[in-house]
């Protein structure tokens, strides 16, 4: 890690959520961090300073102004390093939480010699000093910002090491082999062999087996991450709107009597059973020469192409005639998908009608959950249906799931590099070949854990998106 | 203390500003907070049991729900009673700040035990644990809520003991002669005087003079808690709106060339050298046949009476009669106030027209500053003004300021009932009659520190404005 520069100075931020609270947290990290709030804290303990306190202690005292003026009662928690989240000396002030006292403490300290810390500064500095790996740090972002149960389950596993130690076990195997094959380069001339061939296309296939399992993951992982993409899709006038609503129990998108009113894809999140999902409303699918209308149906082809799962909502008051004709002329767009049918307007039809329909639908291979959505009949069972259908439950029990786009970036471009050894391995390719394409490898891995990171910038790119005060 | 039921059980919440943040702070305090705590926490450190903790002491570890999913990495610091907040065992523990992860582990907390608290509900403990009277309990929500360097001033002072401790000593003394004055009705056929008269005398003048001059401060601490209220006055048209606009560096108030267009007061708050002035911008004063307009002019009269500064707005533009004739026709209004004249439009006239109008102004004991609202031209000056015409600067060194209305009116009726004994003495009334309104007094003065409150009802009305979590 030495050809960092370690981010200088002691910083500080408020490290609670901004606003007013009963109590706010400011923490400080760096060399000087004892000793900046030594300067500006009084121990209720006579001659008490924070210097002398140990490492893991409370101490409860008042902020002063230089000029003696008492800012706050606050308790100093110290943290020694290296046994600190950043690996350096910190100390977080918990303060009562007026927006006032925040600021003004913030100020205190910066006069007294810290700096604010950017945003992401105090996990980039646990990263720096070894305390956790590149994507270990980029889960602590995803762990503060996931919204639902399966996301943040995902972020934890990541935060405590997650797939990230596997990478780097395996890249050092593979680091060993890059070593001998270029070792054989310097002895060109007589043409011997340190890597033996067969164990490096083990290592090869295992490395390729399992990069291309986790990159297949992303799908996934992204997907639980910002919602798994759930196309409702109907004729115009099949009650889709009012069926969202529904679900989402909110006046979201208007519903009229009139044919094509939801002209504009509208997307809303919802939470089931810890799961997100993120419902695309789309525009009624039929033929239609009004303009606008029509490239509203462009984007529900395309939407229905993204989605992970898609509901077909069939209107129970039309005839069957009406419904196979629609079945018949879009059952392409949700072939392959997890799809679905909901048997619309129930309440108002007949055991009979019920019935043909239920049928109609399980000849397209839609199994069909009977409902009504304005007399809220059977929602239950399509929160249930959606749950199944998402794969959650069931790959819970999985370790291994990408849900960071760039950690997907490295692993297909890894992937591919991986690739081109194994297929100059069979081609039986020299080593100097060989070894450009592993040196691919090896770096596009480094990427993830940040072993191979060499520039600020790409730190700088990454650590931007995270809140201050983290 | 023992009169009050003590809150039951253990109490959580999280502390912290509502919302998304880098760390967020539940709090736990109660008889099981460190066993319901250690029912959901690992320790990092193999086997440690925050049971067996040291007070004071921070510790990493795990939150695990009890299927054995972990929630998040957190760290505990416990707080053993009686030195803790509340005075009971507490815990801190510092999660990440995802809203998701706060309330999963207010849910497991509750899930194990805990119930969720009241506002101000930790706080109302730590009085009733005798931690701080009642009036340094109240001064905390205050702490909490100032957001001018001056109130926070006077809501830290009044936490740390402020003037209840003074008061306390002043009702004890009282209480003494109180037993004393009571010791002399069971002797009531004797005729004895237990109680030196003229050492009764001098400590109720005493405490008149101190009840006295605390409540005479409210009206300051009133104005520095809530804003010194400054009214802008002047005819309509002469720019009041523009300047209020200027110094408020907004867009608030209606601006037009139309007389008499702000019909309604309208308030807003500045930070001017960390006081908080209230503006009262007013409808033009001028007489008028318009209904509506009239009873703008009615408030605006209202006003101008709770102001505790008057701006006096001059038009530049406008004649020397002009202006005269509004001077002498409204110079009741600003009579015994704080009272200065700003000279607006300076940017239009001349050194003549100028000199004639700062004179006009002189001659009704306005000092008067030249400014243009349009053309920010000496807004320093004016704000300078204000700072020193608000009178905090002066009055912060004097110690007692009661900014608090419950404690007024206490300090109301304790004062009437003082008087009352006073004049009892004067009169040279026998003790029974004396000792009712010493027992007033003594109550009064109790109901401030707390010590006289006797209803859980009375506690549950001060602690409810409190914010969740303190």
């Amino acid at each position: 890690m030495e050809r960092f520069n370690i981010s200088e100075g002691t910083i500080c931020a408020v490290s609670t959520a901004p606003g007013m609270g009963a109590i706010a947290v400011i923490r400080l990290s760096g060399e000087k961090a004892i000793e900046i709030t030594d300067s500006i804290f009084t121990s209720v303990k006579e001659g008490k300073r924070l210097a002398s306190a140990k490492s893991h202690t409370a101490n409860f005292g008042v902020i002063k102004s230089p000029s003696g003026e008492i800012v706050d009662e606050v308790v100093a928690t110290l943290f020694r390093g290296p046994h600190s989240f950043t690996g350096e000396d910190s100390v977080e002030l918990s303060c009562h939480g007026s927006t006032f006292i925040q600021q003004r403490i913030i100020e205190l300290l910066i006069a007294q010699g810290c700096r604010m810390a950017l945003p992401g500064e105090f996990t980039q500095r646990a990263f720096m000093n070894g305390r956790m790996d590149l994507s270990q740090a980029e889960a602590v972002a995803d762990v503060i910002s996931s919204s639902s149960s399966a996301a943040h389950r995902l972020a934890i596993k990541q935060m405590r090491g997650g797939f990230s130690k596997e990478l780097s076990l395996l890249r050092d195997k593979l680091l060993q082999f890059v070593s001998l094959v270029e070792l054989e380069l310097d002895f060109s001339e007589e043409d011997v062999e340190f890597a033996d061939r067969q164990d490096l296309r083990d290592l090869v296939d295992e490395i390729e087996q399992k990069i291309s399992s986790l990159a297949h993951s992303f799908q996934y992982g992204n997907a639980i991450k910002n919602g798994i993409p759930v196309a409702i899709v109907g004729e115009t006038n099949v009650g889709k709107s009012t069926l969202l609503n529904w679900l989402l129990n909110e006046d979201r998108a208007i519903v009229s009597d009139v044919h094509g009113t939801t002209r504009d894809v509208i997307e809303d999140t919802m939470q089931v059973n810890g799961i997100l999902f993120r419902f695309i409303d789309t525009a009624g699918i039929r033929k239609t020469d009004d303009k606008v209308e029509a490239l509203g149906i462009e984007r529900t082809f395309k939407k229905i192409d993204e989605a992970r799962i898609v509901m077909v909502v069939m209107d129970g008051t039309e005839s069957v005639n009406k419904n196979r004709e629609f079945l018949e002329q879009n059952q392409q767009y949700w072939t392959g998908k997890e799809a679905f049918a909901l048997l619309n307007k129930i309440d108002l039809i007949d055991e009979q009608q019920k019935r043909s329909l239920l049928e109609l639908a399980s000849t397209y291979q839609l199994e069909a959950l009977a409902i009504s959505a304005k007399k809220d009949i059977n929602k239950e069972s399509v929160l249930t249906e959606l749950t199944h259908r998402s794969g959650v439950e069931k790959a819970d029990t999985e370790s291994v799931v990408v849900t960071n786009l760039r950690h997907y970036e490295a692993l297909k471009n890894a992937l591919s590099a991986i690739i081109r050894v194994s297929d100059g391995l069979t081609a039986n390719l020299s080593g100097d070949l060989l070894s450009r394409d592993l040196r691919d490898c090896l770096f596009f891995l480094g990427d993830i854990t940040g072993g191979e990171i060499t520039n600020d910038e790409v730190l700088g790119n990454i650590f931007k998106h995270f809140c201050i005060g983290k």
